[in-house]
């Protein structure tokens, strides 16, 4: 598995270049990011200028997060998903084969039609994204204390597999959080009935000492700092046959303080402590 | 518009070469019905038997409904599915180009994950359809009297294209009856803003002098005995461009009294007389 | 099997409205014809009106020629492509199902060049027809005689069947000539390897006393007046599951002399007693 | 640009791992190679290894040679295309998005049928391909000294793209040699026409001071050491935005003999020249 670094857990004030020397210097292989400042460096520089940047800091990027609004009104969503394709080519360029994003739990409109509609444009999304050979993982966002709205969406990884069948594009499949796994109060079964290819990305959290259902989703710590169980999770992931990235997107506002090298070495340290414990090299 | 006699009309109990020969004789040119029966003859005698026996009659087989059970669980569905092929080949053979189906406006199930999985469904039917040449059309079913159930499902003209949408196979479009039209509050200008492929079929009948909402949905009249305003409806579908099967699915417990051929004979008086009317021959 | 009937058979000259009549009075239940004349009639009055007319004469429009010329230049190809869906379009209300062409068996061009352009243009051809639920049907031209240019090309059921497979389109197959068949040495073995969805459209025609390899393309007789077994022939296409159209397409100086109405007449009758010879009814 | 390693330069005898180490030693980022052995690598080890190996190296397989003998009879093609998808598989984890083979320009076969079958076995690997992200780069021969078959068969780019038009499946494009582009008489406006996606990889390589067709295919030397303007050839490749892997594939009797540390060596500080003068950083 490829430890890798999202910008949550450095502070989203943190900026772009910042942000890669701190992953590049506590020795992170790939970080996962939005895909446009990537972009706007490349316009800045080059597309060769980015390649060289990214080879001598020794990083990838690992998997960017879905650049079109799917949640609003249909002209932004048109606008943005015709931008897509620029971004799904220099993704290529880059070698980059991961695109996510995440469904919120609940909603006021009517189900029938807003499921329809998210089906759409989602699978709008997956077909741009497939013909450019990018797998897309959709997140299921567990916690209970997220659904106050008038209706219930989708919360479960049941329910995240019925939206991905009728998506029914190749490549897309789960991004696979371990806090959602935990508030979602699914369990290492539901993981080892997973294919392979049903997981794009695996995000890797903790949770504090509380029953599932109080569970705050912007309240979360460190790997190995919570009560969920990583290295049972990391075993059946591995025994699927995932050992891709492993991205540690930590909401916590005291790691942020710490400034970005220093969350960044932090963070390096307690993932290879995670991943060395549900590995066969423990 | 091609005058087409639906089974219901003359009540259920028919056997199918009686209908046949009612619809036959009552100068229907197309009959809307199961494709079953027409599988069942072949098989007893051949394809080409049937198609004698067609052409003797001067009847085509205009649409048949979906032979597969998209409603329950996943056993049931799988089985039918892999049957479906066969019904096409013998549809592709007929020259028959219309299938369709309808959707019941409520649901006691969690509605994102019912949604997902009916879309998932009927786009597998879609697929198989459209590679053998023959068209979609699903029913938006309009009576509030219906939706008694925990949560409301698809039951309008929009809510039915979110879902075609969600489908996202081409010549999958509406089952347009003037009976779901009329319950479901949906107006002229609604048909003028559909695309002539939106529209497969079309369903004729009339309704009792009654609220919208109270409407009963097996409790229809024949076209032009009742308070829809058929005429305008034919002319707003001849404007964009439909010009097909308009079949006739009367719901009614004193038609079917007066026998198979009196009731063919009955409609087809009725049917003429409404598309004269709604027609430039008029 | 269903008897059809081109207009090479009555002479060339035949007005649409002429040829409808000659076909429709000698019992034909269809012919294969251009569709241009059809859309012209639809134009000028409308897709309705060419409906009643059908319908009144008891005839369909088994199968047309291929509307795109492929074999000139890419531009004329283009701009023939790009009128092809409006005919496609007519050819679904009409209920068609069948399109067809055919290959010269020779060339001036490097051949490979020439074979990967013919290749990419029958696919997009092949493609929109799909689309529409139209089978395309390509013939493969078997006369030694005609292969007098610098290099050979396809002119055999494996060549046409390699070319078909680049295609690589569903619904793609040969159109069967009887003439072509006999011209190309191939055997009763050969059509019994064929599936039943490789034989789009049947050709039936007979050949002079000749040996194959002198027989010249535009000198045929009626089926029946020839040394070609087409009992044997017809017998192995129904066996392998053909029986749609078969389509009398006999060149002949003296045939159209007759006159259109008894140039049918006397088709209709040899096409009746062969297709009796070869089937269980004689 | 990316300067990239071809086996054929150090010389085909030198075993896995030293070609690994060779090129890494040298400073190349990526290599051009068989997939087979990466994959026997990560089955006696294991992907993770496999992945950690290439980290460690900075090396990343930017091409692999297409695994699937699409020449000889249909046994070893379908038993070949049936294991690429594994292979396809193991280059999506390693992030490998490129894939290439070439065509013999001659052939004793009837070309239409031979055009035919290559364009059909072809098309079904690049479908594989394409399913998993990876473009697919066909190269064009051009020595005439290699057209001594009965038929000549695809040789210039124009031809290459005729074929690859009838491939028609995206991600198909050219492997673009240099020695290829000389010796098939192609010039710096032949490559201003192109696309930027129809040149997949790039391969840079020298001619001896002889005329375009006396040039022998396996005689060949380090970029800048003969007489090819691959400055222009550059100029003209960025232009249309080409800016990935340029790969050295140099056939030579001598250049093995220096082993493959020190052939690796020359071979980057030639191709870095080279690089440098096309470029606008010179």
């Amino acid at each position: 598995m490829i430890p890798t670094l999202n910008p949550v857990t450095t502070g989203r004030g943190v900026p772009f270049l910042e942000f890669i020397d701190a992953a590049s210097d506590a020795g992170f292989p790939a970080v996962e990011y939005s895909i446009v400042p990537f972009a706007e460096y490349a316009k800045s520089t080059s597309v060769n200028g980015l390649q060289d940047l990214l080879a001598e800091k020794r990083l990838r990027l690992g998997s960017f997060g879905l650049p079109v609004e799917f949640r609003k009104d249909e002209a932004t969503f048109k606008e943005q998903l015709a931008e897509l394709p620029s971004y799904i080519e220099l993704a290529r360029e880059l070698g980059v084969t991961k695109c996510c994003t995440w469904l919120f739990p609940a909603t006021d409109e009517p189900v029938a039609e807003y499921t329809s509609r998210f089906i759409r444009r989602l699978r709008e999304c997956a077909k741009a994204l497939e013909a450019g050979g990018i797998q897309f993982g959709i997140e299921w966002v567990g916690p209970k204390t997220l659904r106050t709205l008038k209706h219930d969406f989708i919360h479960t990884i049941p329910g995240a597999l019925e939206l991905i069948g009728a998506i029914d594009v190749p490549g897309v499949g789960l991004l696979f959080d371990s806090f959602h796994w935990f508030t979602s109060r699914a369990t290492v079964d539901d993981i080892l009935q997973l294919r392979k290819e049903q997981v794009v990305l695996v995000h890797l959290n903790d949770a504090p000492d509380l029953p599932a259902d109080e569970q705050i989703d912007n309240q979360r710590l460190l790997p190995g700092e919570g009560i969920i169980n990583l290295g049972a999770m990391l075993t059946a992931l591995r025994q699927i046959g995932y050992h891709e990235y492993v991205s540690v997107e930590t909401f916590s506002d005291t790691l942020p303080l710490l400034g970005a090298k220093e969350a960044a070495l932090r963070t390096k340290q307690v993932v290879d402590r995670v991943l060395a414990v549900g590995s066969e090299r423990a």
